[in-house]
């Protein structure tokens, strides 16, 4: 899905508005960092606060222990197997441990159980993202 | 998702077959790796080869500039939104430039069209990856 568009499918870049409105749809994103063993993803859901991502945690995970007070990415996307459509949403910031609860009161509720009392908020200072368009 | 499992959700690791399995069930994976900007993340369809995973992109991507020979994560997933039932697996191995057909003849074909000529293949040197599965 990378790279310049042609036949097939078109990629089309989004605007950081299009970015946000993607990425606040979906209830799974992927936290991404890298930790000592080398480049790391882990699927989480979170919620959008604003211009930043809420992820909730143990303070046992690996998230916890590596990704805290560093740069982080968060990569949301969906897509079409069939139609071989789709879009990917790219952020970076920092993420930072956080006892304070959203606002909206938009806490993202693990699909796992148990002790999850650690919030990571991103603060996103980048967001990217493209969609991959049928020509048709 | 991370953590330990509890109560709505059974978090379980997946053997090394396991993962190849389900990962090979899928089109699309994430390349992560540690860009000049931070950690990057994007979808990239692909194939399963032997204990590889072969990508196929142009020499112009970020992709191709950043990530060959270097250290890289490729991450697979699949989710059950309404159930909240899922799996993760993630490799990491060295990226490497191959210009080698798969033996397979099962080169993955880009949903985008254009010149992508370059493969990349990743020998996956570690595979891990959990199930998180319902209680009932």
């Amino acid at each position: 899905m990378e790279s310049e568009s042609t036949a097939d499918g078109r990629l089309v870049d989004l605007s950081p508005a299009e970015c946000w409105d993607l990425a606040a749809s979906r209830p799974v994103g992927r936290l991404a960092w890298n930790g000592p063993h080398g480049p790391t993803v882990i699927p989480v859901n979170f919620t959008v606060d604003g211009r930043s991502v809420v992820l909730r945690t143990s303070a046992y995970t690996a998230a916890a222990r590596e990704a805290e007070d560093s740069l982080v990415a968060f990569q949301i996307d969906s897509f079409d197997e069939a139609a071989h459509t789709g879009w990917s949403v790219l952020m970076r910031g920092r993420a930072e441990r956080t006892t304070m609860e959203s606002p909206h009161g938009a806490d993202p509720q693990p699909w796992v159980s148990g002790p999850r009392t650690l919030l990571l908020r991103i603060e996103v200072d980048e967001i990217t993202g493209r969609a991959l368009k049928s020509r048709s």
